[in-house]
């Protein structure tokens, strides 16, 4: 008979220790805790702490290119990786619904070791609850994070005329998993970007001054450009036709008349550097990284995108969501 | 018309950003975060540094002595505080469920405020994520929180003749959710214990080696001591006419057969102090603080309890939860 999750999972007593020891400690391995006492202790190196937390809640909880256990080490990694952080430590605390099967979480605790151990985290301390069924959705987790500061960003001293980067095709998260809400037919080459980025963004910050970063997931590209821009002298002008699709993305887009700048990206990083250090970045990121566009004198404060029609137009933030949940 | 959490509020864009600046950072005041952005950037003073997290699910979400906001920062504070760290910063994910009225979160993020001035910590960063109606149970709250190790304690030292001690009456938070679960008439005089209790563990261990420390969450007093001669060469003998129960507790005890010792607490301490040590604790931990067992060279890895008909009884782990969703 398939195991299931009940409440006393969630009882702190026996079957929670044995839920952590048996499924928790036993997949996560080496990136996993060391004891399954409430806290971690660690020997702290030396400088700033960089600190941060993500819940996850996305629905459905696998979809193709990850499932919420990629999803929840990524993002929670590269929210450290864009602060200029090494990330170190994460925590991880569960909220399962009662009734989920125990397969399906093996799955998640799998994917959250092999997660980890891409990006070279550890988990370090956790947390299980149980609600009653009908009082969740499967599994919601959370992981906050600890990194320490070895890049700060120089975000006051971006100017005019400095480049704007992505590291690679834009929205293919958040559209896979419209497809799929949806339920139209998944096209074979559409998959979320769910991915750490903290090896990458390494590499770049090791050999130039970023700066600024971000991993432009819930609300997508649009929206943390916007965040930058905000109260600030200058505007950004992105270039239409230099924004990188894969072809998937561009089909939905022509389809479904959604702008991909607005969808999530879970394995993107969105970067500010010099002019003169816009091609070596480049070449440091690869793949299908793109100069998008650039910090201009106009548009104090704005974000306005230069069409393929040649035409301005000016983008706002994320009002509402088209589509929640999906992180 | 009342306001109320909907969607769009998880969607990371405008109305994510109203919600944390107008309804968290307004509340949280100086105990907040000082910026919108992702992670916190902190000073790390020099030591080892104490990681834990736990997400909360209590229901219901309001009780008599607190509510979950003054638990999700209590019973952080409270694991850090019994690994002999200094609480310093908490991190705050909530999970939103469409529909809660903005006057109940109000009030929730009204009491996370209080507890961290109380407790004296900084909620550093946070995340807002929102599900539909049907998939959440109002809110869940998950809290991690860094600490810096002050007073390592001295497990391996804890030998026969040591002093058990608790900082005051066993099983209030527990019997207090209990009741209002079960739809029983609340006594005027029960309420749960929950609140921080650093600064009067620091009283404590500032004067005397503390040998282990554990607040008694869930699974209550039993598990938390089964836990601690769990594979050691020696026992835990309890006696129970030393036991300190509140009124109420007693009296639920006798009414419904339950066992206060399997029983929630939200604001207490376990101590192994030396024999030597114990009047000192004892007056320092003040109130109805008690001596209520001692650790035993017999009873190896169990825990025992001398009942006031002067018959020994064995006290397992907690297998499964008679009350789900304590905390």
């Amino acid at each position: 008979m398939e195991q299931k999750i009940i409440l006393g999972h969630g009882s702190g007593g026996r079957l929670t220790q044995e839920l952590v020891r048996d499924l928790f400690c036993k997949h996560l391995g080496e990136v996993g805790p060391s004891s399954l006492d409430d806290g971690a202790v660690l020997d702290f190196p030396e400088g700033k702490l960089v600190y941060t937390t993500d819940s996850y809640v996305v629905s459905p909880l696998e979809f193709p290119g990850g499932d919420i256990g990629t999803l929840c080490v990524a993002g929670t990694v590269n929210d450290l990786a864009v602060m200029g952080a090494k990330p170190l430590w994460l925590s991880l605390g569960v909220i399962l619904e009662a009734g989920l099967p125990f397969r399906t979480l093996e799955k998640i605790v799998q994917s959250i070791a092999r997660t980890a151990q891409k990006a070279g985290v550890q988990i370090v301390c956790g947390d299980t609850k149980v609600v009653e069924h009908g009082k969740g959705d499967g599994i919601y987790i959370n992981t906050s994070g600890i990194g320490v500061l070895t890049k700060p960003l120089a975000e006051d001293s971006i100017e005019p005329g400095d480049k704007i980067l992505i590291s690679g095709t834009i929205g293919d998260h958040g559209m896979t998993l419209l497809t799929m809400r949806k339920g139209f037919e998944v096209d074979a080459d559409l998959k979320s970007d769910c991915a750490p980025l903290n090896h990458l963004i390494e590499k770049v910050t090791s050999a130039i001054e970023v700066k600024w970063m971000r991993d432009p997931t819930r609300g997508g590209v649009a929206t943390a450009l916007n965040e930058l821009t905000d109260g600030n002298g200058w505007g950004i002008l992105l270039q239409e036709a230099d924004l990188p699709f894969s072809e998937p993305v561009r089909g939905l887009e022509e389809l479904l008349g959604l702008d991909p700048l607005y969808s999530a990206n879970e394995g993107k990083v969105l970067m500010v550097v010099s002019a003169a250090d816009a091609k070596q970045a480049l070449e440091l990121l690869g793949g299908e990284a793109a100069v998008i566009g650039e910090v201009t004198a106009e548009h104090a404060g704005k974000l306005v995108l230069n069409t393929t029609m040649n035409t301005l137009r000016t983008l706002g933030v994320l009002t509402s969501d088209p589509l929640p949940r999906i992180c």
